[in-house]
Parts: structure tokens; sequence; C-alpha cells
């Protein structure tokens, strides 16, 4: 029983008090129940891999991302997580292929440019097979160094770079702004045609 | 005491509750403070007027933006209300006059162009006495689309015209941008060179 709450502890948020509380609902559950957990976990291991061409989680190598025939794969979004594909695939508009760093640049927790995954993105890069690199890392100080890290490792190959708008989100009132968002939103302003 | 309770329930916030709180504080007030607050109140409205230029409230005509030598006449930011222009202030960056709507269109409240004080703006802009129109409007449905009806009403001058950036907020993790603030923050995405 220990044991089984020691591992729980380990989970994101996880403190002794929930990690008892799981202990016993596992306790209570049948067998079954029991044995599918068990198995689910294991089975995320030996099923889930990186995939070889993004970095995206994935159980088939290339991902669904990467395999789609209906994918440009000229266009390549860098985000800093697997689930930040989420958050653009939700928009319903992107339909170029992603690169997944695993992480942000952030010297101060030992991370620098080589614990990055970007070397595939910078072979694929290299062999002129991207158009466009879309860094969509967030606007925020690790988010940013990353994105002109990666900005400055590839400018010297033949592909166009971009960084994702910084402003007011849609729907909210400038008054509400902070006052570097705002700033971002003034210097980043666009040309109505 | 009923005659004062009326008015002050026409405050925005305030109920039957919070004027007669308010009442009872102004009776058992001294009668300095009593006429200092009439006379305040009445002050208000002898002293301060519209700015002639850019409708920005103001004691003295035209108003401390328009009257600077060191702002630059020929930039002006468009905003909704005169209190936009703090947060646009608040940046330091921005070293150009502004223009005040006093609203936004807005049909379903009978807000149509000729409600909007725009005139001035566009009086400026036909002399040829702008540079850049920058329309700080909120990225909200009437923000946008009062953005759209000015950018139209001014495109036949020889005005460059443009709108402040929506996109993901600065500081804030793209995880959390709502899909329409993401999808504007990739359509909006500008070149690194």
């Amino acid at each position: 029983m220990s044991r089984l709450i020691e591992e729980l502890k380990k989970l994101p948020g996880v403190g002794t008090k929930s990690a008892q509380r799981y202990a016993f609902h596992i306790l209570r559950a049948t067998d079954e129940d029991a044995a599918a957990l068990a198995d689910a976990v294991r089975g995320l291991k030996a099923s889930l891999r990186l995939c070889s061409i993004c970095n995206n989680v994935t159980d088939v190598d290339p991902c669904a991302y990467c395999a789609s025939p209906s994918r440009n794969r000229r266009l390549v979004c860098v985000v800093e997580e697997p689930t930040n594909i989420g958050a653009v695939e939700r928009t319903q508009m992107y339909q170029g292929v992603y690169h997944v760093l695993h992480g942000t640049l952030s010297p101060l927790h030992g991370v620098g440019p080589d614990q990055l995954r970007a070397r595939t993105l910078i072979g694929r890069v290299e062999r002129g097979e991207v158009d466009e690199v879309i860094l969509a890392t967030s606007p925020t100080l690790e988010g940013e160094a990353t994105a002109s890290w990666l900005a400055s490792a590839l400018r010297s190959f033949s592909v166009k770079i971009t960084r994702i708008a910084t402003g007011v989100p849609a729907g909210s009132d400038i008054e509400y702004a902070d006052e570097v968002t705002m700033a971002r939103a003034i210097e980043g302003r666009r040309e109505l045609k």
C-alpha cells in the first residue's frame, strides 16, 4: 500500500492526501478495474513514442499529422509541448505540420539549446524541405528566448521564419490589456489596405 | 432627502441601498464638506469640455496631447473612450496624438456612423494633416465593426491606416488562448528577418 502511495505521489499536483484517496479507491475496486488501470499504465509506455519527424507523442510513427496526405509538409508550426498542438488545431484553420520542442530554453533550469529537440527540424530545413517555419512558442520570457534562438539557428537557410502575433486577445477590451501587451499590439500593428 | 437619493441612484452601479448610505453620509457631514461636493459636481461640468481637435475630455482646449510640441501630430491613434488613452499612454512608447470616438458602432443600440464623433478626424485626414491613423478600438465585435467602417471612410484619402495587433497576450501560455485569438495570432504572424 505505501509503495503505491509513493508512486502515485510522483504524479503532478498529487500530494499524500490525494495519493491515499486514490490508493484506497483502488483497494476497494474490483480486481478487473485494478488490472485494467495497471495494464493501461504499462500499455501507454509500450505503445506510445515520439514521432521521428516532428517529436509529437504518437502510437504510430510517423504521427497522424506528418503522415496525412492533406497536410502541407512545407509549412511547419513549432510548439513547446505536444498539448500545444491542440491549441493550434482548435482554430480549424491550420493546414501545415508541426514540430514539438518538448520544452523551452531555460538557463536557470539547465535547459540549453542542446536539451531542446530541435535537431530534426533543423535537418528538415537544411534539406530544403520547408518553405515557412511558424514559431508558435508562448510569448513568455522562455518562449521568446526559444523563438529568438531558433530563428537565429535557422537564419542561414533559405526559409521564411515567422512569429505568431502578440496583442490584445480577441473579444477583450483594450482597457484591460497590460502595458506590455498593449505596447506589442501597437508595435505589431498591421496596415489595412 | 429622497430627491438626493434619486439623483445618486443615477450614478453607474449605485442602487437604492448605496444611494441611501451616501445620502446619510452627506447628512452627517459638515456644511463645508457638503458644499465642497456640490461645488465640485457643478465645477466639473462648468470647467470640463471636449477637445475641439480630438474629442478628449479636457479643461483647456486644445487638450494637453493636441497642444504638446513634443507630440507627432501626423500620427493619430483612434480610441473608443477617453479612458482608453490611459491604456495607450501606459506603454510609454506612443508619441503621437489621439482621436476619441466616444463609442462604437452598435446598430442594436441605435449607434450608427452619424452618432460617432469621427467628423473632426475625417477633416484632419482630408486636409492632409495626418500620415498614419492607428485604429486602436478594442478587438470586440463592435470595436472591429467600428475599425472597418472608419478604414473604409478614410480609404479614399492618402493616409496609411493600421490596426493594432490581436493575438496571444504577452506573458501568457498559448495553451490558454481561445481559438479565435489563436487563429488571429497565426493569421497575423510576422516575418522575422
